[in-house]
């Protein structure tokens, strides 16, 4: 019955043009983007909307009148039609969402963070594969044009090695009233983070405060160290002056600024520090190379398009997108470990990247749209 | 004659206006400028200029002609008309040079920091006290009008409690040959914090790399905790694309940006969360407040005449400076903690306090100028 | 009974609740904001929406089923239960839509510029006169925070005398085809400035250029004289680099920029000249102050809403809106005269301000919602 | 008696290396900086310093040892191992002075602008053409690092033709007692105008007022129209909130920023308009270019070396210096005419170029350094 719809085959099979029929869980804070995108998605059918609050239900019925609407989850599984479910509910419930769809024959595509553990998530990952099901998490940000025009320079080799990553993510508000701002801004840069870089920290540290809540920490420093050799600061805040999303990239050869939302969100600076050898002059000289600082024009469009096109694709090729899921995986087992350091004085934190690493490092680049 | 200059009774005597007899010892970097301000200091007569490079004494000599120049520090030591030593030397010689000044009966002024270790910094302390010699740290920053300016607003209780402190100091070089980069950026910051909180970290942790010269790290980042439950993210580097000195701290009612060499170097935000107890709701609720932002009118002088003035100041009145080298003797452990930790992986230092909270504690200000 | 709505009597009436039936005409650039608006306004129901344009009438039909559509503008004003005409088409049209309008017994809201030249606008004012009609015309910036928030100042003195106003509004694009920069742009600015100086210049100069399409000047600088003696220098354009929307204005108290879209858009500058005079010392003395700089709190809300609430209210009220007829008046004849001097050669064009000045100065302030 | 030392040959002779000995005229506010790096330039002697307050010169006497000090400027005449007068005094002394070193076989350097007059200008360019001496003016910001990379960018063809220039230079004073604000400010502005574009405006208009002290103007808004279609706006001011030395060209090809004294000087815009003519579609098509932007890197040295260095390598090589002197009268030219305009109610005045146009576009470039 599933078969019709939501098998690999049916959806990828050469002539066919079906549409994918979807159903979108969740109506809070990102839910309603979802949905808005997918209806204006090619070969993508909004089958259901699935929500607890019966009156956001209604709003979207009214709005998306193709698409029924239901407060019960078993309804949408049910559904052989829906070949596909979107998943943005709050964190702790997304292994059982997700892994019940997956049983169901359905591929899912879930909101970061994966799962509230890396234990969870390495569980639907596995679930997925048992399955043959494409599972994606929704990491926007290695869809928005800045972050893949940095990963390009990466890919060029423009910025040489990297030496290390300080990044900032900072406002005033919103705290969140179960999980700690590591929990809610850390996978931004962790994902970005992952995605340039391929490459998982051995170790992880973080400090920091619960200064308006007790328990909900709301300033975190986090620090990460990777094999090779890169050094990465991650300041992650809800209590700021003004709000700050700036990463500073430096490496042997140029630097480069991403400031998300300012008019220029990347900004490479030629500049370098050349060491020469102490062969000759029996101790080593250091010069320091100031050159331009270009701007380059960078295409608008709107990631979150491209991100539920990738996962149309990848569901019609049957592809199980290796590189997302442990890009997702990975995401939680940071958050998870700096979580874990932050609540225990900053003590260092080892991960456990066997399994994951060769996947983040073997397919190094996601196809660019 | 001499002998009543340089005693601390004659210097301090009520009727006295006899000058000051100086020497400036080291005349690297930051020597000139001190030799420059103490030429214009009133009641201050510079004796002596003393550097190993006799090149660097001529061209001094010729600018400074009441002085007498030498490469033999003895010499310095032996005029009874040298009531007072500035020491501007690398590091490592600090203690050695101070030392035998106090030991000659001079005071001394030494610049920052104090000492290449805690232990020679508070052997020194301790050998003032027992000269009964005053002995300064040149920590110019907490003569800086900005830095000044803020401390006034804590101490009205503009900012309210203090959550947390986020520092960045980075800048393209300059590399040092034999110290990390927290010995030679830090001591800045450090100082500040201690001026602003009058209070020492109880432990440090720093992550870092020595991304050009093996061994020598060139980017850290310090995390402290302080017994009030402050935190502060110290971000030190001497590879950056652009030139930062920029200090966030959030208060529970006030949000301050000092930014050294802006325009507007000061920044106080009237932002912040407000929290309402969940007695009648059942839960807490947070709601968040934005006012003005205003940047106030900073005066403009030199911070370096100002501490020279109170050195002399305090030679004359007998002060022996207790906040002041409590607050030296404090930013050489932190230098000292944070520069292990770096060596050691990151591990947390924790530091004695006992013998310098008291001090930095008990006089809870610098008098203002 | 339909009369007893569009009557002024029947709207206004103490006891009245009816809602006002309005029609939205034209629906190109601005117009459906206005739509949208309209829809969310109290007391206000959508009763028609006319456009030449078939295939966006059946855009918004489908969006606002209450409303009736219609390419045939005499539809909307035979209709009896439609109180309020609202105009957004191009320029040339205005004059005739709101004249008809008029005649047949509707309230008129039309976009900015009132009318193709001064003639046409005075004679439209005349009109809604006779008719006893509340004519309006949408210079939507004066209704926006950081203007209101500067005419408080101007109104408490803060600023003291103004001295001159320097603004600019520039950004790449988009040309207009049939009418230069200062018919596009201006307006925003000269609206700006009766606003917040409650005076009409007394002659206006242009110099510019047609850079890129023969006939149609893309780049403005337009000066005016005051009788107060303010003086002031607007630069408009279609070409520039980066996107600027700037006013200065310089006080002989205080001085303002006004930067919109900035995140502070208003910034209070405590500085000026002291100007002493020559009584003593037998010739003049100057001194420069410079104190805090503000950034006061802006709050946000949209602009439109609160001028078509205007606009309702004022037909409730019977009130003729003196001060914004006069105002939109004088906006189409500044422009009308800058127009005439840039297409000839930068002369000098007086404005005949009899009848306007009046209403503009007599009523110095609109209601602040 | 003077050949033997001023006479050019004797100064440009292939195997002289005698240096030319020079005179500073005029110790006010930059006369200090001329005679500090005249005594840094080789092959030049400071034989004379001058100026008519006894206080000043005693200090300078001091400094500059090898120099005689007078106040008698008939001394430094009648020297004949003057070869050369530097003349840094009040603009309305500039010609009596000059015109007396020319005609006493000097060759003459004169601080902007070179007379108070168009006519005193260009007398002064015949004098020294008749006296077959160099006669240059200190516009020295055409010696600057922004201004010259923007000259060679013009030169290439990196801006395509040029649409209009707008350029800010505003700040908070110094107000002068004897001339308007135009006189002060204007000539930076006008020179580096005229090196770039080698050309001189048709007609200049002014606007402005006499805010603070009654009949100087202290803001001025001059428009200028050139032949070659360009317009300019230049914006002076004593009166405003924050320093802004800016100036915007908009070019076919690309657009420039100039922000003198931003840590990024010159900016460069590759964003247009692209007209597509209306052969094919009836009507023309417009379409808007945005792509990167350059931040090129810009040496730092001190103009006023190499300006001084261009005076002495004239000397010594007989050049006339056509292009500067030609550039020193249209600056003069410009000023006296916006004067006259502000003085006028903004009349247009309209420039006689006959004599100066050839000089100024015949040599395209000064010679870079």
């Amino acid at each position: 019955m599933l078969k019709s719809i939501s098998s690999p085959n049916a959806i990828s099979g050469a002539p066919s043009t079906d549409p994918i029929g979807v159903a979108v869980v969740g109506l809070g804070y990102w839910g309603p983007n979802l949905l808005r995108v997918l209806a204006d998605t090619p070969n993508v059918e909004v089958r259901w909307i699935c929500d607890l609050d019966r009156e956001r239900l209604a709003k979207f019925e009214h709005r998306y009148q193709a698409a029924r609407v239901t407060t019960h989850y078993a309804n949408v599984l049910a559904d052989s039609s829906v070949g596909a479910v979107i998943i943005a509910t709050p964190v702790h419930t997304h292994y059982d969402l997700a892994a019940q769809a997956l049983r169901a024959g359905k591929h899912v595509f879930v909101e970061k963070p994966l799962a509230s553990s890396s234990a969870l998530a390495d569980h639907l990952a596995e679930l997925a594969n048992g399955q043959q099901r494409t599972l994606m998490c929704g990491h926007t940000f290695i869809y928005s044009p800045p972050v893949r025009a940095i990963k390009r320079m990466l890919e060029a080799g423009t910025l040489g090695d990297i030496y290390f990553i300080s990044s900032s993510r900072v406002n005033l508000g919103l705290h969140q009233r179960d999980v700690s701002v590591i929990w809610d801004l850390g996978p931004h840069d962790f994902s970005i983070l992952l995605y340039w870089l391929s490459e998982l920290p051995t170790n992880v540290r973080a400090v920091g405060r619960d200064s308006i809540v007790k328990g909900i920490a709301d300033v975190a420093f986090v620090t990460m160290n990777f094999a090779s050799g890169i050094v990465a600061n991650v300041e992650l805040s809800w209590l700021a002056p003004s709000k700050l999303r700036r990463t500073v990239m430096v490496g042997s050869e140029r630097m480069v600024i991403y400031d998300d939302g300012a008019s220029e969100p990347v900004r490479l600076f030629d500049r370098g520090v050349v060491y020469r050898d102490p062969e000759t002059f029996g101790e080593y000289h250091l010069s320091y190379r100031s050159g331009d600082i270009l701007s380059p024009k960078i295409e608008s469009h709107e990631p979150l398009g491209v991100e539920l096109g990738d996962f149309v694709k990848a569901i019609r090729a049957e592809d199980r997108m290796e590189f997302h899921t442990a890009l997702a995986r990975s995401v939680v087992r940071i958050v998870e470990a700096a979580d874990h350091s932050l609540r225990n004085g900053g003590v260092q934190v080892c991960l456990d990247n066997s399994g994951i690493s060769d996947q983040l490092a073997g397919r190094r680049e996601v196809a660019l749209a």
